[in-house]
């Protein structure tokens, strides 16, 4: 029962990354793709949008970039490649899917980067900013290597709930909730944030009037 | 009144510190704010545009990040928009105030780059790198952020302030000149170039003529 | 014989180093003064084309950045832009010249990269990675500084000499050839293709067909 419990747990949290982390890597690939890219272009796309976040916040914390630890992330990316190269004219009728996936990769994403800060005893602020990070940064490189603005500043609350997926990590762990509790909560609660403001394409404002 | 001497000096310092923070944020913040960035994009672009320099300097050179060890850079930009959203209409005319913040901050990033590489035995010419980089690398990821070509490469002697400035620093350095003297005359040196130079539109001469 | 053996070895590596910096550099001035940036910008975009690889990769493997051990590369970047400054209107007849060095610095640095991985006993696929990016990350930061979308993804196989070069160091290292033999074959290996694709105008395919 533990075993099983503990193996289960295991694969649930690496076939989310593997979602996530491919869900990522297709908006790369495919908005690389839109921009003409060639085959390499578009699979380095792929990868940094997927890894990009990780990477500046392994390299902020002085950690080991968590990607040339294990060749999972290069597969995955080359896997989303793939899958783009030969389902491509199905992929708007997937659209609904990847974006579950994105959603689902993201809340992980989070979870990942704010326990990663804590484990080396930062602040919560810190912390929340590492989770952040880890979230966006990737569709940030991802969008300054195609020469668009970054959508993420103009999209439908993604900072925001990175952010405020950090806090409720932050003060459920400070009541001392029980670690998978928050993991899970802290995931699913960025899920339904990114959501519903998609649904209800909630945006925070504009600041304008200087002219 | 060595406390109280103490004391002040590092008030100084500090005061100068938030100006140049919240000048260098006011700039990222405004020019986000013009390609209609979300609040929190603008926000992440005046961080940036903070701390982004020292941020570099700091992976560069292998060092802890320095607003990762405390929080008052992200207050300080959180002031910074707070201070942007109410008073944006007023903003163009103190257009001149945040421009020698701006001065005064950019002064403030060159000495304190350059101590930073000093205190770990590097040679002048690295010195003066770290230096420049925490001066002007702050803006070009700025304006990569906002998609435009970045300002400094053709801006009033902006990095050229940081350079000479930096070489002032080594100097003075060299002959043995009392610290706290070289702190304020690079930073004095720095100023006194940029307003100089924007004051009379002193620009570097541009490459051409290939074609 | 040994010492000469020694010294012409040296010699040829420095040689074949600062070719390949002052190309990679000149590639990155020229671009920049057709941009219209200043003198000091275009040093700027020169340096970054020349080491941006390099420090990537040095900041990823958490070694120490290796321009800032050695003053050389900063003053091959000031050469070449001299050498721009005073030759731009000879520059169109030496674009063959200019095009060798480039490929022979690649063929350098994809080496030198790899090297450094291996040198910390990292996978092949890391070590190929590290390859990658000291060639290619270079001018991917010029290209984002001078805000046009990376050539590097639409040119004639660039980073896909890179890969392959690594892909072919790890495969002759695997069979324990000689490491000088391995340098040696590798750089030209790199070298062959580039010259190869670039004079037959061979790509890599366009991913498309999605809307």
């Amino acid at each position: 029962m533990f075993l099983f419990g503990d193996l289960a747990n295991i694969e649930v949290v690496d076939v989310i990354e593997f979602l996530g982390t491919i869900a990522f890597a297709i908006s790369g690939i495919r908005l690389a793709s839109a921009k003409r890219f060639d085959w390499f272009g578009a699979i380095v796309v792929g990868f940094v949008t997927a890894v990009g976040g990780g990477t500046l916040r392994d390299l902020l914390l002085d950690v080991p970039v968590f990607w040339m630890q294990a060749s999972r992330y290069i597969w995955c990316t080359v896997f989303a490649f793939v899958f783009v190269l030969f389902f491509r004219k199905f992929l708007v009728h997937l659209n609904n899917t990847i974006f579950w996936f994105d959603c689902i990769g993201l809340g992980l994403f989070v979870v990942v980067g704010y326990e990663k800060a804590l484990a080396l005893d930062y602040p919560v602020w810190v912390c929340v900013s590492m989770a952040t990070i880890t979230g966006i940064f990737g569709g940030i490189i991802r969008d300054i290597l195609i020469n668009e603005i970054p959508i993420i500043f103009t999209q439908e609350l993604y900072a925001v709930a990175c952010i405020l997926g950090g806090i409720l990590f932050g003060i459920l762990h400070y009541a001392e909730v029980d670690l998978l509790i928050i993991e899970v909560a802290t995931a699913i609660f960025v899920v339904v944030i990114r959501v519903w403001a998609t649904y209800y394409k909630i945006r925070l404002p504009i600041l304008k009037g200087e002219d």
